[in-house]
């Protein structure tokens, strides 16, 4: 195979995803909601508002698990025309508190790609959730010892990655990010000029989900991420 | 005076009550808080209990404004038995949007300070709260221009300092500190032999409040952050 990848001095990983198991945890709350909702709206309407509410918050709240929970209570006092009780609203307070203390459940592959590319290039995390919960997943993965460090962004756009690359004193031709989602982590860093290796999850956001590209050479999809030592 | 701060190169500025106001709003939502749940407790009695909720919530929910609303959310429910209705807890939502939505207040002299050192030092911003609120805070103030950027910290003890100067690469020597906290801000720097100037703010959260330590000349205590500049 062809080697694109030349040159390329950091690695960046999405964390959420690509290294470890997360939408699906927000897609089993998301149905726990909406069986406590159960008896104001359908499955399907629960979700639709759900979603318009993080929407709208997005700004406010950024990313991550805090800003999901106020988002289902919102949610669930709209819904209900604030006919909610209180202890379902604990309830929707409790399942936050589980998503937080998850167990890190590690992709197929991720720790031996780590273990391999860890001497060779400068390996950190870029993610755009909430800082304690990625150094507290990243703690209990056991992947620390690959990483030089975390970057937390607010945002994953182009401005953002430029600004961490100026910050990191790297290139943009020195940069390669490796991440699930073509939004986030693959088309700003095609546009930038850096490199990008897709590797989907079987579970996207739909606010994460864009119209597939003209591919023009410009990233890798692969099934595996196994499969980037082969570029590498 | 005495100029101790030879061989500064970077110098790190806590952002919350040293740059700008923010303790003040956090003890005006609290009081709107009390208020709020009047019917069921006194102010003191809900002070008291929010601050154990938030106290327990830390570890999961780090800091920042969404764990602070989280919590209210959650003493609301406790302290009321279950009687609060969903129209107060909009109302905290709301409180805590109210929040982040504040306009920025500098505090005296930190313009002037930034502009007088931004050409001869490397300056960064150094926080705990919420990334995104913190950049958000950042762009309203209008003291982009004077930070190379901000880290945003989940915890400011003296392993998160170290972890922190590894990765900017530069030596405990090379580093001062100037913030707010005798307990996140300075004492663990002057810990790790890295230097810190300690501008009080008058409002501070309990919980940042530790027992004033003999000064052994590891620190100096200054009443408004212009005069860092006599010691630089």
């Amino acid at each position: 195979m062809e080697v694109k990848y030349k040159g390329i001095k950091v690695i960046g990983f999405d964390a959420d995803d690509t290294l470890w198991v997360n939408e699906t945890y927000f897609r089993e709350t998301e149905q726990k909601f909406a069986r406590l909702l159960s008896q104001y709206e359908t499955e399907n309407k629960v979700d639709q508002e759900l979603f318009k509410t993080e929407i709208s918050n997005l700004e406010l709240y950024g990313y991550g698990i805090k800003g999901f929970v106020l988002s289902m209570i919102e949610s669930a006092i709209d819904l209900s025309n604030g006919k909610i009780n209180t202890a379902t609203i604990s309830e929707i307070l409790h399942l936050g508190k589980e998503m937080i203390a998850k167990p890190v459940e590690l992709l197929d592959g991720v720790e031996d790609v780590l273990r391999e590319l860890s001497g060779k290039y400068r390996l950190i995390v870029l993610t755009k959730g909430d800082l304690l919960d990625q150094e507290r997943k990243m703690e209990r993965s056991g992947l620390s010892e690959y990483f030089h460090h975390i970057e937390v962004l607010s945002d994953k756009k182009e401005e953002n990655y430029q600004n961490l690359l100026e910050h990191l004193q790297i290139s943009t031709g020195e940069f390669l990010m490796v991440g699930n989602s073509l939004k986030s982590d693959v088309l700003p860093l095609v546009n930038i000029g850096a490199r990008a290796i897709h590797v989907p999850f079987h579970t996207t956001w739909v606010h994460e989900i864009v119209e597939a590209d003209d591919n023009n050479g410009g990233y890798h999809t692969i099934g595996n991420i196994r499969e980037i030592l082969e570029f590498l």
